[in-house]
This record gives C-alpha cells, sequence and structure tokens, in this order.
C-alpha cells in the first residue's frame, strides 16, 4: 500500500506546481481528449491523497480543477457523437463522461469540507448537477439501462448523490428512473447482468471495465448505505462475480480476449485491482487473492485494499495463483451454455490454460465464434485470439473506434480456432441471428490428469451439427500438459470444412510435402474473412502429419490425424487498404464430408533462447495421432511418442454423465468405457 | 560478484548428484552436441567453485569428468565435417572442440592439485595431449592463425601449456608454429586481428566471440607469464579493442548486427562479461564500465572481476552507460574507412544511436551493405538489420547453420537500409570482390547540438559514386534527436536508385496516395534480394511525404523530400520453401536519376501502451522536408514543423576541413557555410 500510495504521489507530483489545461473539444487520442481523461485521474488522486495525508496541497488543487471546469462546463457545448452512444460536453461519447464524473465527484467528495459555500455552490451548481442532469434528463432514455454502460451511469450519478446529499440521485441511481428496480439502476445490474456463474455476456474485457464502475460504487454504499448490505446483495452476486472474471485470466495475468477485446488487458487494470481488494475484505482472506495482489505489484489506494497489502506483502514466493478449472453458465438462468476453462499445471510449474466457448454470442462485442478454443502456456498464447481491430485512443487509426477490419475479420468464424462450414461464418454473419441461439454443454470434467470439457452448437450453421471436446493431458511421458482436441461435425449433406488455427511464430519443421507459393500469394476468398487471407503455401494430406513452429522460446507441435484434405498456411493482409491488420498467421485444414472428425494434438515443448543460442527440445515427443473410429455414441483415437501410447475415448453421446457405459466397434474391435471420456494405456504393441 | 558465485552453483547444482552423462556423436542442436556443450560448461564452473569454495565435492565432479572423458576421447573416432573448418573428436568444428577443451584445461588446473600422479597422467595423456596434438599436428594449416578461430586454438593449446606446465605448447600458443610472432600465435593474433581503432573487421557479433578466448588467455598470461606484460602489449592493444566493442553496443546492450549476427547478442555474452572485467582491472576504474556491470547484472566468476563487482554494488542508480560517439577506423594501417555511431540523449534520458558502415566487407560474413545504417531509440532498433539467415544450435533448421536464405537476403543491399543500384547488389554480391574495395570517410562530429558523419563508397557500383551523409539533430522545439539522412549519388548515366528501409510493425498514417494491392501480391524481382520480397502496396510520389508506423509502444515518423518516383510497400516471404525468413517489412522509394539526393528525417515520437490504453503524440511534430539544391559542394535542405524552421547544408567536398568555406547557389539563393555542415534557424518566412 505504501508503494501504491508512492505511485499515485509520484503521478501526481509533476502537476502540483502549475494548474492543470482544461482544454475544449478533441479526437479520441487527441491532446484534448486526453488532457480530459488526465484531468479526473490526477483529480481523483488529488482527493484520495488529501484524504490520506491531510495536505491543503492536494485539496486546493483538486478544488482548483473543480472551480475551472465548473466555469466552462456549461459553456463548452456538445461534442459530436461518433457512435450510438450520445456525446457528452466534454466528450464524444457520454460513457466517457460518466467516467470523468464518477472520479470527479470521488474527488470533490474528499475536499468537500476544505470549501466554503460559495465555492461549493459553484461546483454543485454549475458541474455536478448539470451533469447529472444532462445523464438522467436530457439523456433519460439511456441512464440506468442493464449495460455495463449503464453501470457507469449509475456509479457517477450515485456517487453524485452520495457526495452531496442528495437522496433523489441516489435513488435514481439504485432503483432506476422508474423506481422498480427491474427496468434499471444498480439493482437492477446487479440482478440482471451477470448469469448466476457470475460470468458476463460481454466477456472479460468488458467485465473488468463494469467491475470499475460497479465495486466503485458497491464501496461507496458499503460505507454510506450500510441499510443495503451490499456485498450480501442476491446470494453475494459480487463475489460471485468477481469470482467468474479471475476464473478466465490466464497465468500470465491477461484476460483472454472473449469477443472484441484487446490481447493485453489484464490484471493491472484498475476493475481487477478493485476486484481483488474487494474480494479479500469483504469475502474472506484468500491466499490466491494475496498470490493475485502479488502479480498485480500494485493496490487499489482505498481502505478496503489494507487488509490485502499487508497479506500480499508477507508472502514469501512470487507463485503465481492457480485459479481452478471452471465451467460458467452463461445467460440469465444459466442456460444459455457456457464459456470453459481447464488448467494444469507442467512438472516445472508452468500452468496450460485451454478456453472454450460454448455458451453465447458477445452482443453488440459478440465474434461468431462459438466453439472456438485458445490455448496458452509458457507465458504466451499458443492457439490465438485476434483481438478487436482497434487501436483504442490512436487518434489517426479512424479516431480510435473499432476499424472496419473488426466486422470483417476479427469476429469471424475464420478468425479464431474453430471449423468454417461452407466458407461461411456461423449464423451467416448476422448478429441477431446468433444473439438467439447458444452452444450447449456436453460435460466438463476439471480435476484429475486428464482433465476434459465438450460442448454442442446445432444451431450455427443449418443442417449442420458441431461438437468439440478438448482434454487437457497430463502424463508422466510428458513434460507438460498437452492439449487433444476434437471437433466433430454431422450432416446429412457433403460439406467443406475448414478446421482454422491461429499461431504465431514461425514454422521449424513438418512431415507435409509443402508447395509454396514463391512468386505470388492471392487471396483466399472473398468474404467471411478469407479476403483478408493471402494463401502462402498449401500441401496435400495424405498421413496424419506433424507441423513445428517456434513462438518466442518455445516450439509448438501440431500433430493431425487427418489423412486426406489439404492444408493452406496462410497469412494476413490482403485486402487491408490502411495497413489496420496485424500479419499473423494462419493454418487451415480443409476437408470436405458429412459427418467428420478434426482430430488434433498440441505439445508445447522444448526452450530456444537465440541471445545466449541456446537450444533443447526442438522435436516434440508425440509422433503421431490417429483416429480408429467415431460415431454418435463416440470418439475413439490412439496418440502414441516417446515411451507414450494411449488409446483416448470420448463421448459424443448427449446426457452423458459420470456411469454412462458406451461401446463401439471401429475397424473390427471393440472399444468399451464409462462416463464422459477414458484415457487407457496400451502396450507396444498397436491398439486392439 | 555473490550473487554471480551463486549463480554458478545454482547452474551446477541440479547435476553434482550424479556424473554426467557423455554422448556419442550429434547434429548441432541434438541432445549429443548439447550435452558435450554443457559438460564443459559444468566441468568449469566445478574447477571454479572448487578453487572459491575448496569443498572437495567439486574437485571430484570435475576429476570424475575429465577421467570418462579421457577413457574414451581417443575411442570416438572423428565426426563429420559439415563446412570449411575441419572435424573434432567431438564437435562438427574444431573450433567447437577449441571451446570445449580450453574450459576443460582450465577446470583440470582448478583440481589437479587434488589428483594422484596415475589420473594426471590418465587425463593429460589420452585427453588433453590427444587434443593439442589434433590441433597443432593433424591440423597444424589451420592452428594459430589470423582469425577468430585462430584465437581460441591458440587460447586452448596455450592454457594446456600452461597448465600442463608443458613450456613447448605455450610458446607454439604465444608464438606460432613458425614462432616467428607474426604469421600466427597470440602475439600475432593481437598484432593484426584489430584496426588501429581496435575494431574486429567481421563486426562485434564475432568481436565478442573472440573475446572469450583471447581474454581467458591473457588473463592466464598475466598471471604465469608476468614477464610477457601482455596489458601493455603493442600500446595496450587489448584496452583498445575492448574500448572499440563497447563503442558499438546499443543503449539495451544489445549488439548492433553489423555482417552475420544474430540480433539478440549483446552484453550478457561471455565475452563481454570478460571484457568489463578486464578493463576495470587491468587499465583502470571507470564509471562507465561500472554502469555497464549494472547493466549486465553478473559478472565473470574470476579474481579479476572483484572490483568492479564492489564498485558496481555501490551505484546508486541504474543509469545506462553513455558511450561517446565514436568512428571505429577499419583495417590494418586504419586506413581502410571506418565504421560510425553517433550517440545523443533525450530530454527524457533515452539515448539515441546511429550506425554507419563506410567501411570494409566483413570476410566470409560480411554484408554487401556500405553506407548502411542503422536507428536505435526507446528501446528499440527503427531503421533494422534483418541479422542472419540462421536458427544457431536450433537442429531442425538445417542443424542449426547458416541457411540458404543468408546469402540470398541477409547479406544483399537491399535487405539493409541502403540504396540499391540497378536492382543489383553492390560489387555484384561478389564477396572477392567486396573484400578489395572498402568505404571513405568524409566526416565525423560527434559532439554538439548536431552531430554528423558521412562517407563515400565509390568503388560499390561501376560508374556510380555513393556518398551517405547522416546528422542527429537534437533542438528545444524536440522532445528526442531526430536523424536527418541525405544520400547522394553521382553518375554519368542514369540509373535506378532504390533507397530501401527495413521496420518493424503497423503503418497507422501516411500522407502518400497508397495504392494497396489487395487480392495478390508478387515477388519483386528475381534476384538481389528482390526474388524475397512481396510488393503489398505502391504511391505515387508526387510531393514531399510523411508516413508513421507503430513499433512496440512507439511511433516513428519518416519524412522524405522526395517529389517524383514511386513508393513500394513489401513484406519478405516469396521463395522461402521451408518458410526460413521472419515476416519483416522493407518500404522501397524508387527513383530514376544521374546525380541524385534522397533526404530523409526520422522522428521517433508519442507513446500506444495497449494495456492501459493510453495514447499521445500519435503525429509527429515534423510536417515536411524539402531539398533546396545539391551539388559536388554541397546540400542545402529546408525543414520544418511544430515550431522549428531550420535550413540544413552538409558539405559534399572531399577533402572538406572544419575551416573549409562553402557557397552554393540553387533556386537564386545563396548559401554560405564552413565546414561540414551548418544548421541555421530560419524565421517563419521560407528560405532565402
Amino acid at each position: 500500500m505504501g508503494r501504491s500510495i508512492a505511485e499515485l504521489q509520484a503521478f501526481l507530483a509533476p502537476h502540483l506546481a502549475q494548474p492543470s489545461d482544461i482544454p475544449g473539444h478533441g479526437e479520441a487520442g487527441s491532446y484534448a481528449h486526453n488532457q480530459h481523461q488526465l484531468n479526473y485521474r490526477l483529480c481523483d488522486a488529488s482527493g484520495m491523497l488529501y484524504q490520506i495525508t491531510g495536505e491543503q496541497r492536494y485539496a486546493r488543487w483538486a478544488a482548483d480543477l473543480l472551480t475551472r471546469y465548473a466555469n466552462v462546463y456549461l459553456l463548452l457545448g456538445f461534442q459530436k457523437a461518433k457512435n450510438a452512444n450520445p456525446a457528452g460536453r466534454i466528450f464524444h461519447q457520454i460513457l466517457n463522461e460518466n467516467i470523468w464524473l464518477l472520479s470527479m465527484a470521488m474527488a470533490y467528495g474528499c475536499i468537500k469540507d476544505t470549501l466554503d459555500p460559495t465555492r461549493r455552490e459553484h461546483i454543485e451548481g454549475q458541474l455536478l448537477r448539470p451533469a447529472v442532469a444532462m445523464m438522467t434528463e436530457l439523456y433519460a432514455h439511456d441512464f440506468a439501462t442493464i449495460h455495463n454502460h449503464g453501470l457507469w451511469g449509475v456509479a457517477a450519478v450515485g456517487t453524485c448523490g452520495l457526495v452531496l446529499g442528495d437522496e433523489r440521485y441516489v435513488a435514481m441511481a439504485l432503483d432506476g428512473l422508474a423506481g422498480d428496480r427491474l427496468t434499471g439502476g444498480y439493482l437492477a445490474e446487479l440482478s440482471l447482468l451477470f448469469a448466476p456463474s457470475g460470468y458476463y455476456i460481454e466477456g472479460p474485457y468488458y467485465h473488468r471495465f463494469a467491475l470499475r464502475a460497479l465495486l466503485t460504487f458497491s464501496e461507496a454504499l458499503h460505507t454510506h448505505r450500510p441499510d443495503l448490505d451490499i456485498y450480501s446483495f442476491k446470494d453475494q452476486v459480487i463475489r460471485t462475480t468477481i469470482l467468474a472474471l479471475l476464473g478466465t485470466v490466464y497465468p500470465n495475468g491477461c484476460l483472454p480476449a472473449l469477443n472484441d477485446a484487446s490481447l493485453t488487458m489484464g490484471i493491472g487494470d484498475d476493475g481487477l485491482l478493485m476486484a481483488a481488494a474487494v474480494y479479500n475484505a469483504r469475502y474472506g482472506d484468500d491466499p490466491a487473492i494475496h498470490a493475485l495482489a502479488r502479480q498485480q505489484g500494485r493496490v487499489w489506494v482505498q481502505p478496503v485494499a489494507l487488509s490485502l497489502a499487508a497479506a500480499a506483502d508477507t508472502l514469501s514466493s512470487d507463485a503465481l495463483p492457480m485459479w481452478p478449472s471452471v465451467e460458467l453458465s452463461e445467460g440469465p438462468a444459466g442456460d444459455r451454455g457456457a464459456q470453459g476453462f481447464l488448467r494444469a499445471r507442467s512438472s516445472d510449474g508452468d500452468i496450460t490454460q485451454v478456453c472454450m466457448n460454448y455458451g453465447q454470442h458477445g452482443m453488440d462485442h459478440g465474434h461468431f465464434d462459438t466453439l472456438g478454443i485458445t490455448l496458452f502456456n509458457q507465458g504466451a498464447e499458443v492457439l490465438r485470439e485476434y483481438g478487436f481491430a482497434r487501436w483504442l485512443n490512436v487518434e489517426p487509426k479512424f479516431g480510435g473506434r473499432y476499424l472496419p477490419e473488426n466486422s470483417t475479420w476479427a469476429s469471424q468464424t475464420l478468425a479464431h480456432n474453430a471449423v468454417v462450414v461452407d466458407g461461411q461464418s456461423q449464423n451467416q454473419g448476422d448478429r441477431e441471428r446468433a444473439d438467439r441461439v447458444h452452444g450447449l454443454p456436453h460435460f466438463f470434467v476439471g480435476t484429475g490428469a486428464v482433465q476434459g470439457m465438450s460442448g454442442f452448437a446445432n444451431d450455427h450453421y443449418p443442417g449442420v451439427g458441431m461438437q468439440r471436446s478438448v482434454l487437457l493431458l497430463s502424463h508422466a511421458a510428458l513434460k507438460a500438459p498437452v492439449l487433444i482436441d476434437l471437433f466433430r461435425l454431422r450432416s446429412d449433406s457433403e460439406h467443406d470444412y475448414d478446421y482454422a488455427l491461429q499461431y504465431s511464430g514461425q514454422i521449424c519443421d513438418t512431415t507435409l510435402p509443402v508447395s509454396y507459393n514463391g512468386q505470388q500469394w492471392s487471396a483466399l476468398g472473398e468474404a467471411s474473412g478469407y479476403q483478408h487471407l493471402m494463401g502462402v503455401a498449401r500441401a496435400d494430406v495424405q498421413h496424419p502429419s506433424r507441423l513445428t513452429w517456434l513462438q518466442g522460446r518455445r516450439f509448438n507441435t501440431w500433430l493431425s490425424a487427418a489423412s486426406s484434405g489439404e492444408l493452406v498456411f496462410a497469412q494476413l493482409g490482403a485486402n487491408d487498404p490502411a495497413f489496420n491488420l496485424r500479419r499473423e498467421s494462419s493454418l487451415i485444414l480443409r476437408q470436405r464430408g458429412r459427418n467428420h472428425l478434426f482430430a488434433s494434438v498440441f505439445e508445447t515443448h522444448g526452450f530456444f533462447d537465440e541471445p545466449s543460442e541456446r537450444c533443447y527440445g526442438a522435436r516434440g515427443v508425440l509422433t503421431e495421432l490417429r483416429i480408429l473410429g467415431h460415431n454418435d455414441q463416440g470418439s475413439v483415437l490412439e496418440l502414441q511418442g516417446g515411451g507414450l501410447h494411449l488409446l483416448l475415448m470420448v463421448s459424443n453421446q448427449p446426457g452423458v454423465a459420470a456411469d454412462t457405459e458406451h461401446a463401439v466397434d471401429f475397424g473390427g474391435a471393440s472399444y468399451r468405457w464409462t462416463g464422459c471420456f477414458d484415457c487407457q494405456e496400451l502396450g507396444v504393441a498397436p491398439a486392439p
């Protein structure tokens, strides 16, 4: 806490000597935009530091800034709206204006006692009340709606209410404009925004953003409205939703980019600093949260974070928090699919994480990536998300807003680790259609040497049922867990199935007969994301194959069981006239069929450190994956390599339970197992 | 020193419990190859730790390994040679075997006293003496030659001599097989390998490698042959050559990749740890070396490093060492051109560095990049080297050896920041021809607000004279120094001039009318590196232009004065059948002319931090660069933007001195200056 306070002081220090500039209007990423953002952060810091230190200079500085904003606020006119979000007086979006207002109100609350009635009157009458009026009257239609933007509105207006002692504001914020605690307002948000699992439909990137507002206001209510007992509200929904967000976090602290999201957002964000502090103080001391705080390296500068800071300081190791494997249900009733997260540790302590989406489309920010997966280990995402196509706050890039390629590439099925059917994205790329369907959980086993999860998506392509099952296998013959991926499609008619993988790095080695497009690369298609991929090379697939690429200091090997079709090596860059896309790489395994199984294993292995020129393990341990058979009851595979010889059996039967018996015959042999999946050791001889 | 010893102990600790495996033969990057490398490092560590701690377990462990190598060494047979370097018994190259031998001999010296005569006899007679015999008899033609490989041979054999007390070995090592101290041997290496400036012809990557052998042996001689006074030899050539290597180092500690080199080699290498320790102890305590040791974070575990370690421990800041701007002459007499390095600090303490090659071709490892430059600031190379096309020790990539693309791309003129004439590399891509010519220094000014260097290269393209002048400009209107780059060509006939830039990152913004190849990319040519570039986009150049790209967290803007020709946007990847090349980006400004000037300014600006979503300064301060004129006397330019308006005048006159007067008339105006260059402030009105 001392270090975090010192950071806050260091942040404010260079600005204390002179009044902070209050500019007019500007684009996102412009000086004016940045300066207004800086101002609210400085004002907030100044108020908080006055409370902590009692030093008048902090109070004076905040008062000066508030006063000067009050001088000009009503004279600024309105900004231009740039999207569906109405324009504020300072920012293009009232979302930003609410963020600004929340901090300004908190700062005012901290220093209000140092001001005479005239100055209070000025700040309240010319700044805070007009801002509240804009939010709740001019933009009443937008206020307190059930949405992450709504949370910012109620937190800002509610905090103004608490600071000004205006019960009407507090009531509007808590209960909504209709006063029914149902159609709007903070309590309705808490009740309706999250699934029973605590998952937030727009994904972690928006979740942590929503938590900033949610937790700032919950702390204010905890202090000023203890009668609400906010932390017990709705079976401790705040506890549940914090845990749900933490349940998604990658081992390096980044948030998986489910839906539109940056690839770099993570536990350093204020939302997650707040979440750690609130959880630990309000729901009980937790060693995993202490480890998280250590990983964060900072705490929220609020009294609520004191106990967490003290606990983190006593930790003797930097061991990362190991969040358990978890399946997070989606939808208000938890019956609209789920997001699955499997985690396992390797012998060197590294954590492997697999995420799979078998839940809902993420509303406006959703991608057409149901049954998409990502794989993370050794500090990097191996099977990758592209993230959003947006350079947030980089003004020359379309004012920092979402770029056209967010729709044409980032949200398409092809841009994910998923299967594209007949060259078209799921739900025909139609958001409204996508919002109406969802995945179906099949099984989830989050403990043991072999963990697994499986889901169906039968409503995403007409006439095609899809099932993806992933196993995370730990084994004595392997230094680290490997991912086994079975993507199965069912249809009465033939379709083109493109199994797509997004990777980063350089290909080292493959058993495939690669034919490289030396002289010319052409766009792979005209729509659904194919128009952005250049075909770099291709290979005819005739046998199960191996392909290895180096990503940073680690090698990744993909074992594919496919013995027909073709593999396309592709790179982003086609039809990108404004250079908006990164030059990432894709692999597309292209097969045609009715009932079809894509079976793959992904092994991360070895080490290459260029500065010291050391390398080992450039070849993986696993050598071959074979499909023995699959039908509507189950899929059976054989995996070999390096002293490992396994029979893998996975249930394809809806409604499978731990005691469900399976018996299938493939190639003259019978295979039997009980439950969702089984993994049997075979001898040196081939499968029975 | 304590930490470095602890690291050495931790490195050895997991191996102490059991004897280390001694395998047979293997490829580079294979288990066998890696294990032999590990063994000599472990043996060396074990011997040194015995000397430090006196613990018998260390001596026993080293003795065991030496004995077991002695058991098998003569039975192993010879490896297969994979290149011009003869094969050893353990490694493909005797270079590796000498490295191994040097460490084994040092370890033996450390623990010899603990062994009875029979064991000594065994190790000496079955291991060390046969190895020396192989080097000096079987491979006599290769021993002690004037080359970095030669240094390893003499260091290994000489150290064997000192350890075994065999004066004959020491004499061969010091004086060469001919005993003349001229045609071979350590003293001849010291006399002949380096230019008077201390620069090593193959470049920093090989220099630091040579220093490992050179300094290991110099320390041994300092202790055991004080009569030689090795650190005074040839006017302290060891001091000079250490300083020369340090004079090349980028602010982040990496070595610029002049000639074949990895992009990541740097001050963490043993050669530079040794250099720091030896310099500080033998040539006087130096605050810059203390700062270097702090940046290195480790010291060489040898008594010579004790004083440096103690001094670095007392430093109160992590300020990076600021090496001065320096011009390093090339050739035995210092008259074969030079390598120039300019450095300047920005207001935030960051160091900008520009390197220019106007010296020699780097022998076998040379690239055709005379007058090539690189630019480094804010922790990254902005105008970039590709480095070598080699995955060192990555066995699946051609056994870790140089890849074909090292010749076809990495060493070509196009792969550098240089001008390609008529689509062909310098010296027709002929190494022997390139070895016969060199650049000519024109001027070098390494201090002041405007630093500058200039060189000619008149023998690299038939009928075309080239001159490049770069200025590093610090100015009150700029937060950081900017690079001004003037590449001038002279010819009696018309030629195609391609001004090439290698960059990394994403283009944000440009004033050029870009025409993007949306559907198809084609290879730009058939040879000289063009066969590896795909054409991504192009633009007709009609006015001075600006182009900005984001690299990591910084924006870089290129201002070009060109008002004709075309700009080609290209990417590596064509004709790369084994995926050996990284997907880097190039810009090629293509113009046709006789006497022609490419004039550019490079400004690094702003900041974008995606995790915190903060951005500022996405647009640079500078807006336009214009050529007012150029002739054989001088070039005159006008630079504007953000409260800055400058007239830049640079001498093109061979033999220019500080008092040379220049007077030129362009466009009806006269420009006068004295000396190599001048930079005059202009008012708001345009140039006179």
